[in-house]
């Protein structure tokens, strides 16, 4: 059997709930099928989840919140029933005392458990048999946060343990239960983890995550002209890529699919027939080519440290660790020279109080004879099972950088030899993505046709 | 001015000391001389300051003390007064009442002292004025450990405050005196650093270092076959192949010559008329060459951990570090992927159980998905000044090594830009090094004769 997970845009009006139908009546290995909110149908409109937010903080965007469901009822004439229902959690939600971070929680997780009621209502329409079953039924138990919860590895054992009704089963995803009955949601996105926990615990022979691209692409369309699509990759391999911000599939959404070693189908809800992408173990996997994507992320900073006979002293690394737990801060990469460390930031953790005070402190604790900060610092990851198996790859990589006078400031490749990590200036960034592509991939225009 | 100082080899004999004697008497600008203990005089010979520390383990070796510079001042015919005063010290040294520490100090501090107490009385047999002073009477003060002894810097105040004599002012090397007065050691090989320290504190225009090489060469000569002499390289080239090992200057005493920005001549004893490798500070330095030398090390082991999301976890690394930090241990370099990390450490402070503890320790608190123990770990330095200003510098170091099937299997240049470092197996390092060094250096037999 399959577990198939439908994005938010794949559920956003009428029509593509119509598709979501089809998907998952063409083909009975489909049994078990994850929801999200509605997403947006327009550049400008507001997803459900960012409505049921403001809903939270007494905002009133509750006749907008049915009046979405409202529209895809009405596309499949369902009866009235379904939409009273709606507005009726939503009301009894409104009067709950709970705490504020309990409200919120519980109004966030709706968006998937309304999509789930109403996908169940259409696909019974239509003659399929089809049953709304919560997480809690399905002993889905988590910890942690109320906004950022952790899977408790109980869930595994209850799901093996659940009789599975006949038909299609149709379970909201993002939010489970915590052991005394509270609702939490996992990360946004996270209806991808509630698939993953399910084709997991259910041992699907694969987790089909549909979303609204036909799949991952050799390198990020905004930065190349019609990439090519990546028809088999690793876990290992999107790990990697997903450091360029590839926002396909949740970063922890993989953790459950790896340990059940379950093969990832990402596949286009508008375009059902193209095969997507597969994501697949390591073990067995024959790389095709050296490469397998390129991406880039520019929205980073680097600290220059520079002290002589830095390397002798065995606590000074361990001090400026502690400096950056102080504040919070995580990094990115380490790399360092004899009498020098280059300390990698996501920017996006940084305002310019932190940096001001960070350095303070670093100046302060570590006394560099040398501290820069560099800003517009860009990070590419060339990224590939087939990378290790070619000694002269890393020049293949470079050499277009060189010819296109693109200076490489750092260059890190670790034990797992999947990777080639390289440092840019941020307006570079893009052109070397370009440059490595054009080497690695064939021109769309001297491309076979399908 | 130049400071001048000597190492073991040049004052192991009277042959030696009348070279030194010669060198310090061709010209006027040497007027501060520092002196090492008398090192070797051939294989299997030991070294006096040895010799000292087994006398201060009341081994019965104090007559071969003696006999070593008994032989010195036989060869210039020096009267008995000189042998018998040293005589005098070890026999006053041997009943004093101090700490054991305190008693070994006092005892390694009389090598580099009778040395320059004898080569004091050699310059005055012929003819020249020479004056041998104490540490303690320049004001040199140190603190920390009595075997790893850091300078105080109110040294330089007093070095400044300093009327020096006339003529040849003889310093013995290696130690000082804290402020309660007693003698500390620097760590061994400390003579370098008492040079360095007199060439600051006086503002000579240079600190000539004499041992028994020509110099620093591009590469290890037991690599590389007659390898290119370095004529002229910066401090900080220096720093990056001292990581091979390259003994020829210590590497604490570099930082009181960068303080001083004293440009240092490594000259060899036995060849003084060669120009030997001039170490000059960064400003003002033209890189003549892309590559300045290549060096290896092959004491290394390097621990791969994997574990997904591993870089969302602001405090793991510093788990980590902490770990070390408890096994006083410390790290070389830290490249990281998106999920994996691998510590590279120096082979030399680990043994088997501590390498045992330590991956248990890691197992326990990090719970690594993978914990991989690579042995045989070796480094490679490539080094230049020059390297930053040539783009597909990188790609043509890699093409030989990719040529002879060399595996790289690790990769790293940081901020600096001045060198680039490689990970290989231990069995591929020397043939890596030759390689890089035939790309980028003239083979002996097509090189111009000078």
């Amino acid at each position: 059997m399959r577990v198939v997970k439908f994005g938010g845009t794949s559920l956003s009006t009428g029509e593509q709930f119509e598709r979501v139908s089809q998907i998952m009546q063409a083909n009975p290995e489909r049994q078990v099928v994850v929801t999200s909110a509605p997403g947006k149908r327009f550049k400008q409109d507001i997803k459900v989840t960012d409505l049921l937010i403001q809903a939270a903080k007494n905002c009133d965007v509750l006749p907008d919140i049915v009046a979405r469901y409202q529209a895809i009822a009405n596309y499949f004439n369902l009866d009235q029933s379904v939409i009273d229902w709606i507005e009726s959690q939503l009301d009894q939600l409104s009067r709950e005392m709970v705490s504020r971070s309990q409200h919120l929680a519980n109004f966030k997780a709706q968006g998937e458990r309304f999509s789930a009621y109403l996908l169940t209502a259409v696909l019974k329409s239509q003659g399929t048999d089809a049953t709304f079953v919560e997480p809690a039924t399905l002993g889905l138990v988590v910890s942690g946060e109320s906004d950022d919860a952790q899977i408790d590895p109980v869930t595994y054992r209850n799901l093996a343990a659940f009789q599975r009704p006949r038909g299609i089963m149709v379970v909201p995803g993002f939010y489970a239960t915590t052991a005394a009955g509270d609702i939490a949601t996992f990360s946004r996105g996270g209806s991808d983890i509630t698939g993953a926990i399910l084709a997991k615990g259910f041992g699907a022979e694969r987790y089909e995550n549909f979303t609204d691209v036909d799949g991952v692409y050799a390198a990020d369309p905004r930065v190349v002209n019609q990439p090519q699509p990546i028809a088999t990759m690793t876990y290992r391999e999107l790990r990697e890529l997903s450091y360029g911000g590839f926002g396909v599939f949740h970063d922890e959404a993989i953790i459950p699919a790896i340990e059940g070693q379950i093969p990832i189908n990402l596949k286009n809800t508008n375009a059902p027939q193209l095969p997507g992408t597969m994501i697949v173990p390591e073990a067995g996997f024959e790389a095709r080519h050296a490469i397998t994507g390129i991406v880039s992320a520019d929205h980073f900073s680097a600290i220059y440290l520079h002290r002589y006979l830095l390397n002798k002293e065995t606590g000074l690394t361990l001090k400026l660790l502690e400096l950056l737990y102080h504040y919070h801060l995580s990094y990115e990469h380490m790399p360092s020279g004899i009498d020098d460390l280059t300390l990698i930031l996501d920017d996006t953790q940084l305002d310019a109080a932190t940096k001001t005070a960070l350095c303070a402190d670093i100046k302060r604790v570590l006394q560099p004879d040398v501290l820069e900060w560099i800003d517009d610092y860009a990070i590419i990851m060339v990224v590939g099972e087939g990378m290790a198996a070619h000694t002269s790859l890393i020049q293949t990589i470079l050499q277009p950088l060189a010819a296109e006078h693109i200076h490489v400031s750092m260059i890190n490749q670790g034990a797992s030899q999947i990777s080639l990590m390289l440092g840019t200036d941020q307006k570079d960034a893009a052109r070397a993505v370009q440059a490595i592509y054009r080497t690695f991939f064939i021109p769309v225009n001297q491309r076979l046709e399908a």
